[in-house]
């Protein structure tokens, strides 16, 4: 049996379908089930692959190699071989490095509030005493960068995601022109929530940048940097590198984290950037704490011993995140792609898979799966102000369930973009 | 013999001793040592006593008692059990509780940051669209409040100490009368560095308060709050326990941690406060991060097992604090008191002595001290703008050194103290 699009449906097949397609969403939405995908968190069955993490000998917590102990105060930026292990990850040194607490986020919103009070390294003023400021949001992106930007009434501006990452024009165009903007959030690896790796000219573009602004920063959000689980990995260019050629390394504030490769409530948050801005955050920081948890410090280095611990580490991750991709990806090409109601990025890495149905469904969509029992992330979130303009991108996030869950919960899914998708098309008839 | 004040003394007797206590110096000088009395950090021995919190089977460091799976995203203000362990510290409930990294510091940083940029609960505007706003900073005080009012441009105001903790009739009168004060900076137990503990009555007139500000908060930093070294604890009111009487429970937000109980730099720390400004609060740390390190609130529970543990824990810290103490107490006794230039408040607990000098001898004191190779807390560090209006206050911390390192540190530290008051009272001849 060929499966016809319903873009080529009449109105009489397109009433048969919705009859059919119906009968089948009330089947599935009479049992009683929990299912979903709307966390990006790890499954358990992840976070044992890190329970040596707690696994070390007291003895083995106590002193760094330059003799610090770590379970007193002091060492603001982090201790000297968990930078390096770090700074390795990033093509980086360590100078380039603060590791900060358990949370990417938190150093990510402290930035920006830093930012407003006091000002960037080489900024004039405080963003705070400069009116109303903008910061340019690729989208669809990641809920809680743009969340950051609400609380603060910090003015937001939606910029498309191309295959090579975000409209380089577009920003380039905003960046230049226009003093008031500020920042730009990019996933730059594995793009949350599309998968998207940025292309090569695409960094180099970010680098070349020449703001209007003395105190623009680029948030180079890095949290998927060794989250490949296909065999070939994305390569993305290291912007710092790119900057250097261009002299713009003081532009680019750079983070990832260990949240989905040890612990997500419990890893290490690193922000790396020039030595400039380094020093200076150091500064700021200072006034903040005394220091963030080097115990957890050194138990990530005895973990990983180096940085190609932590590839080898990632890739039992990547054993268990691939089938989840797969079974999501297999069902939407059975079920959606031959009814040409939706597309998406083949991702080789992340968390989360973007589903672009047609205009005008996916609240629907999501309010059709939570009915019958299935949670996803709220239409909408992916964009600034949780409004998507055109309502048809759905976040999918397929690590958390284990695979039956997964597997029923991508079926009822497809069947309520079916679902909403002919709703929309009879309308239109 | 009898030493004599050096109150009592003539030119000639005060000449004499200078030469005497020059020679003395300059002995100690000649010698060449690297002494210490500046940082209120526990020795390496004290943090021995909390190895066994690393030394925990992993399977325990997984899931609360809900079944909550601490190592993944979640739980933003913290695991059950370590809130109520806290609360049961506090005397307050569950639902008073946020468990926040491990840095009580960065809790109040953070607070005074929310409500510069965002305002309190019930408070009408931002602490930041007021002008400039005002802190109350009782004195001599903790240099890292001091430096977070600096940072923002939050005007400081000197509070004397009583021995009966603030001066409240001024705390009041501030409070009271003008809008523009906001906050202020309380170490209610064993006070950082005077070692005074605030009376009831200083309590109650706390929470007696009726601010002119609607979005005024005590910052209650309880920081020593199980740190007797005595067999007698100072017993310290429960602020709360007052405000509920007046109806001001909103007032105050207080801090404590476990950074001088378990590891400085790998502890806990946690805010406490009434339910709405817990509420108000989680929602806007909701923006900030997903959560704090659950497996380390775990570790602890484990650790203590309930709030008895962690007396006991103290229990062991005191034994090897108290010597400490009665060290540098004794040799102020014998080589001070007599000569009548210098006092001090003999505290039952907390990591500091406050020594007040003759006027115009702390930061002299200071650097004959670093000249021989003594390091101490620079002069005027405990006042907001390191400004010590009568340059007599010399903050000393006896927990870091081993016991003979402490005894020459403060042998050297009389000797100084009395060339300084000697050389202030010559020139007053």
């Amino acid at each position: 049996m060929t499966v016809k699009s319903y873009l080529d449906m009449d109105a009489k097949a397109l009433a048969a379908e919705y009859e059919a397609v119906s009968k089948e969403y009330n089947d599935l939405k009479s049992i009683s089930r929990k299912l979903d995908m709307s966390r990006g968190k790890p499954n358990p069955v992840q976070l044992d692959l890190s329970m040596a993490l707690l696994d070390q000998a007291p003895a083995t917590l106590i002193v760094t190699r330059k003799g610090t102990d770590v379970r007193n105060y002091g060492e603001l930026a982090g201790v000297d071989e968990c930078k390096q292990l770090f700074a390795d990850l990033l093509g980086l040194e360590q100078k380039n490095i603060i590791m900060g607490g358990q949370s990417s986020l938190n150093l990510m919103y402290d930035s920006v509030v830093r930012a407003l009070l006091l000002g960037v390294y080489k900024g004039s003023r405080p963003w705070g005493q400069q009116g109303t400021i903008k910061f340019l949001c690729p989208v669809p992106g990641y809920d809680r960068h743009f969340a950051i930007c609400q609380e603060f009434g910090i003015e937001m501006i939606n910029i498309p995601m191309l295959p090579t990452g975000p409209d380089m024009d577009m920003v380039k165009e905003y960046v230049e022109s226009d003093p008031q903007v500020k920042g730009i959030w990019c996933v730059p690896k594995y793009s949350n929530p599309s998968g998207i790796t940025y292309s090569d000219d695409t960094v180099r573009a970010f680098a070349a940048l020449r703001p209007a602004a003395d105190d623009f920063r680029i948030f180079w959000d890095n949290a998927y940097i060794v989250h490949g689980f296909e065999d070939e990995d994305d390569k993305l260019l290291n912007i710092f590198d790119a900057c250097r050629e261009q002299g713009t390394e003081d532009m680019v504030y750079e983070f990832t984290s260990t949240s989905k490769v040890t612990f997500s409530g419990a890893g290490l948050a690193v922000l790396a950037a020039s030595e400039g801005n380094i020093k200076f955050l150091l500064k700021q920081m200072g006034i903040q704490t005394i220091g963030y948890d080097k115990i957890n410090q050194l138990r990530h280095v005895n973990f990983f011993k180096n940085v190609d611990g932590i590839y080898a580490h990632m890739k039992k991750h990547a054993a268990l995140v691939r089938p989840k991709f797969d079974c999501v990806l297999h069902t939407l090409d059975q079920e959606i792609a031959p009814r040409g109601i939706g597309s998406w990025y083949r991702p080789r890495g992340g968390y989360f898979v973007a589903f672009e149905g047609l205009e005008g469904t996916a609240s629907r969509c999501v309010t059709l799966c939570k009915e019958a029992g299935l949670v996803l992330t709220p239409a909408g979130a992916p964009f600034p102000y949780g409004k998507d303009p055109r309502d048809n991108v759905i976040r999918i996030a397929p690590t958390y369930p284990d695979i039956p869950s997964l597997a029923a919960a991508v079926q009822l899914f497809c069947v309520a973009a079916r679902l909403a998708a002919l709703e929309v098309l009879m309308a239109d008839k």
